[in-house]
C-alpha cells in the first residue's frame, strides 16, 4: 500500500542567458520548506560554482520537529537529519544547474561528471506484492497489472517486466508475508528466470536469526539480500553470522551451493555520516545510493569512490521519481566504474510525467543521453495539471503518509512492530 | 642531499581545435616508458573523457622490474605499484585534457570540479637542513640561502622565508640529525614563530619508541607529526600509544598543554588500496595528498571525500615540481571544503620553469586563477633549453639519485638502515 500520488518538487533553474535546467527531489512539505529559503539564497549564483552549494545549503535553517534520530521504517530512507533533509533538496538545485550548465556549453551531464564509461545503464525490475485493485475509499487510477501476493503472481509480474522492457534483474519489496512466502516466491522467479540476479528487500522487517535464516536458505538464488534487519549493529551480525557460516561449509569441503549472501542497504547508510561504522565492521556488502538524499550526483561519485576504495559494491536505491530523475541517476550512474549492480528504479510503475517525452526502457536499460544537459525537456502542460491537482486536494496530497493509505483499507491498521519476523 | 636537477615530464594535449592543454608529472625513466603508449592510446579521445583514462591506462603493461612491494624511503612516496605508476602519468593527461577543456569552454580548471570555495590557497614553507654549498665535484647553481644546519639556521631560513612570500605554516624536513637535535630546532622555531603552525617530518626514520617520545616532548607546539615511522601497522602503534598518554594525562586532570598529535603521511598511505587498513585501525589524522600519483585532480577530490567521511584531515604533499603542478594543486585544493592545512610546496627552490610567467606565493598562498583552464603558457624556448640540457646529460639527469648526489660528498655513504633513532 502506498497513497496514490506522492508529492514531488520540480526545480527550475533560469541562467542570465535564458538556459533553464531542471530538477527533481522529493516534495513534501518538510522538503518544500527548504527549497524557497535555498532558492532565494543562489539567485546571483553561478551554475557552475557547485561546491559551494553545500556551505549555503548549511545556512538554511530546519524546523527541528522534522529531524528524528530513528530510522524511520515508513519513509524507508534511514536516518532523518538536518543534513540530509538540507542534501535532499540542495541535489535537485545541482541537478538543475549541471543541467543549465551542460546546455550552456552544449556538453550532457555526464560529461560534466567526466564523461559515461557506459552508454547504457541496466535498470532492475521492481516487483510489488499488490492487489488487483485499490480497495474502496481510494480514489486512484485503476491498473491493469493484476494481482501479486502469491509465488505465481510475483513471477507473472516478472514476465510482464521481462516482456515489456526487457528487464533481467528483479527485485522483490518483500516484508509484506511471513518469510517462507517470501522464499517461496524468490524460489518461484528462480525457477522461472534461471541465471537472472534476484534481490529481495524485507525493508528491516526481520530480526537477526531470521535474517540469517532467509539468507543461508536463499544463498544460491540471491545477488544480495537488501536491509533484512535495522541498524548497524544488527545487519553487522548477520553479515558477522553468513561469515561464519561460509567458512565453516567451505571447512567442511566447500564446493557446495553458496552459503553466504551480500548484504545491501538503503537504511543503515544513507548519509556520509553513517560510513565510518558500516564499513570498519563489514556491516553492508553493497551500498544502494541515491542521489537525492546523497546530495547530488558529484556526492554520489563520491560515494562510489568510497565505496571501491573500502571494497563495497554500490548499486542504486529508488523513490517514486519522474523522468527527470531517471535521466540524473542514468547520467551519474554511466560514469561510476564500479557499478555491477542494476539500479533500481520506481519509474515503470509510474503513469504520469512532467516530461514531453518520457525516457524508455531498452534491453532492461536507459540508454545514456549524449544530448545537451540532461536530454529531457519539461512540459509545462503536464506540470501545471499535475500541481492544479496538488493544489485542489485541500492538503492530502502535501505529504506522503502510507500508513494512511492503510488505514482506508483496513481502518484499525496500526504498524506493526519491528522486527516482525 | 639532492641531486641538483630532477625530472619531469611535461605533457601536451592537442585538441581538434588546436587548444592546446598542459600537465606535469615525474619524468624519471620509469614514467616516460608508460607516457608514450598511455598518449598513442589516446589519440582521438575528448578531453572531457576523463573517467575512461582508467581504463586506458590500465591497459598500458608496466615492467616487473619497476614495481618493488617496499616502501622505498629513498624516494619518499611510498610503496610503488603498478597502478600507482600508471596513476602518476594519466595525472598529467588529466590536468592537461582539463587545461584544454577549460581553455576550450572559457572555464577556469576549478569550475571544472565544482568551482573553487576559496579564493587563494595557503602554503607552507618546506625548511630543509642544507649546507651553505654543494659539495665539491657537484656542478649546480650555487644558492644564496646560506647553511641550515642548526636551530639558529633553521629559523633563518624561516625568517627568509616568511619575509620574501609571507608563509605562515613551517615544514622541517627532519629526519637528517639525532631527534633531540631537530626538538631543539623545533623548539627554537615555536619560539621565534609563536601561534605558527609547525610540522616535522623525519621521513620515517624513526622507531614506534622514538616517535612517541618526540610527539609527546613537542605536543604543544606541532600541527601534526608527518610519517615518524614506517608502515601502517607502525604508524597505528604510534597513534594509540599518543591516544593512551592523552586519555591518561586527561584522567589526571587535563587541561595542562597538549600530549597527543595528529599524525601525517605521504608514505603509508599513497593509494587507495592502502586507506582501509590506516582508517580502519586509526593510524593517521591526517592524509597527505599528491594528484600525481593518486591520479589526478578528480582523484584528489576523491581522496578528500574519503578522509572527510573518516574524520580524517587534509593537507598536500609536494615533490620537486614545476609551475604547471603548482598551479593544478591550487586549482584542486581551492575546491576542497576540508583542507584544513596549508599545502607543501618545493617551488620556492626551484630556480627554473617552463612558463612563461611564473606563479607568486603571496601572504603564503597562491591566488586561484580564474582565467580559462590552467592559467599558465608554457615558454617553449625554456622547455627547449631544459630539454637540451637534459639531452646533453649522457643519461645522468635522467633518474633521481639522492644516494648518487650523497656519495659524491661522501664516497663510503651507504643509506643507513631504519629505524635509524
Amino acid at each position: 500500500m502506498h497513497q496514490p500520488y506522492t508529492p514531488r518538487l520540480i526545480v527550475e533553474v533560469v541562467t542570465a542567458d535564458g538556459v533553464t535546467g531542471l530538477g527533481e527531489t522529493y516534495g513534501d512539505t518538510k522538503y518544500l520548506e527548504l527549497a524557497r529559503p535555498l532558492a532565494d539564497r543562489l539567485v546571483g549564483h553561478r551554475v557552475d560554482d557547485l561546491n559551494r552549494l553545500f556551505a549555503e545549503a548549511d545556512e538554511v535553517a530546519v524546523d527541528a520537529a522534522r529531524v528524528s534520530g530513528q530510522v524511520d521504517v515508513g519513509g524507508l530512507r534511514g536516518v532523518q537529519t538536518a543534513d540530509k533533509l538540507r542534501l535532499s533538496v540542495l541535489s535537485a538545485l545541482e541537478v538543475a544547474c549541471l543541467d543549465a550548465l551542460g546546455k550552456s556549453l552544449g556538453l550532457p551531464v555526464h560529461a560534466l561528471l567526466g564523461g559515461k564509461v557506459r552508454d547504457a545503464v541496466e535498470y532492475s525490475a521492481y516487483l510489488f506484492y499488490k492487489w488487483a485493485e485499490h480497495p474502496a475509499g481510494v480514489t486512484a487510477e485503476k491498473d491493469d497489472w493484476g494481482a501479486a501476493v502469491d509465488p505465481a503472481g510475483v513471477v507473472e509480474q516478472a514476465r510482464r517486466f521481462t516482456e515489456r522492457y526487457g528487464f533481467r534483474s528483479f527485485k522483490l519489496k518483500g516484508g509484506v508475508f511471513p518469510p517462507e512466502e517470501e522464499i517461496a516466491a524468490v524460489r518461484a522467479l528462480a525457477a522461472a528466470f534461471p541465471g537472472h540476479p534476484l534481490r529481495l528487500d524485507p525493508n528491516g522487517a526481520w530480526s537477526v536469526e531470521t535474517s540469517l535464516k532467509v539468507a543461508k536458505e536463499l544463498g544460491d538464488v540471491l545477488e544480495y539480500l537488501e536491509d533484512p534487519t535495522l541498524g548497524t549493529p544488527a545487519m553487522a551480525e548477520v553479515a558477522a553470522g553468513l561469515k561464519r557460516a561460509a567458512r565453516s561449509a567451505s571447512d567442511k569441503g566447500g564446493g557446495g551451493r553458496r552459503v553466504g549472501v551480500p548484504l545491501a542497504t538503503n537504511m543503515c547508510v544513507t548519509t556520509f555520516a553513517e560510513i565510518k561504522e558500516a564499513f570498519t565492521r563489514d556491516a553492508v556488502q553493497v551500498v544502494l545510493s541515491d542521489h537525492h538524499y546523497w546530495g547530488g550526483l558529484r556526492n554520489t561519485q563520491h560515494l562510489a569512490a568510497i565505496c571501491r576504495t573500502f571494497g563495497v559494491g554500490v548499486s542504486m536505491h529508488s523513490n517514486t521519481h519522474l523522468g527527470i530523475s531517471l535521466a540524473a541517476m542514468t547520467h551519474v550512474a554511466s560514469t561510476v566504474p564500479n557499478l555491477h549492480h542494476a539500479c533500481d528504479s520506481h519509474y515503470p510503475w509510474q503513469s504520469e510525467d512532467v516530461l514531453t517525452e518520457r525516457p524508455a526502457f531498452e534491453d532492461g536499460t536507459v540508454r545514456v543521453s549524449d544530448a545537451p544537459g540532461l536530454g529531457v525537456e519539461l512540459d509545462r502542460d503536464r506540470l501545471a495539471f499535475l500541481h492544479r491537482r496538488w493544489l485542489d486536494d485541500d492538503g492530502a496530497l502535501r505529504d506522503r503518509d502510507d500508513a494512511a493509505a492503510m488505514r482506508v483499507a483496513d481502518p484499525g491498521w496500526v504498524r506493526p512492530a519491528v522486527p516482525r519476523w
